[in-house]
């Protein structure tokens, strides 16, 4: 399993909007080869931001990665950067791999 | 849903034994109340270290509080500290909701 994360500093204010784009955007996840599950994770709130994480599960590295090349990806990043959504620095990527799995028995 | 992760920034020629560490471990997570999954996740190799993370998630926050409180959690984290390990600093929690979720179609 491959998990894709991108951390996004969100500026406090701007924590609605910041959800409501990802609420309604068109993701076309759904039918991409690979993919397994999404979740916008927020994280802490900090005195000047919000750490939030946008968090995809793969069944492997290269299903990501054939993704992140696709026409799928592009279209559900067309509009990134057009919103009013106030940021500290640029979004960090981190990818996963998992070396142990547990589920509960 | 709750995710919670530990990051570790395990130094370089530590890596086998930190992964044999989480491989050995009696978890005792199977029957605990709100688990629903435990991965440890391998990131980026650095210059100095490589990014670990242990990731687990929970029904809700508060099914994970109440892990930490418990004789489970601490039975869990009995041996952390007695190893050869050598990291870059201590680890680093991060709590995690959910606030959109969606699964492959």
């Amino acid at each position: 399993m491959f998990i894709a994360m991108n951390r996004f500093k969100v500026k406090l204010g701007s924590e609605a909007e910041f959800e409501r784009i990802w609420r309604e955007r068109d993701s076309h996840l759904a039918t991409v080869p690979g993919f397994v599950s999404f979740d916008l994770l927020k994280g802490a709130e900090k005195e000047d931001h919000v750490l939030y994480a946008s968090h995809s599960l793969w069944r492997t590295k290269a299903d990501f990665e054939a993704w992140t090349r696709s026409e799928a990806f592009r279209a559900a990043h067309r509009d990134a950067g057009a919103s009013k959504v106030q940021y500290l620095g640029p979004p960090q990527f981190e990818g996963f791999e998992s070396v142990l799995s547990q589920t509960a028995g």
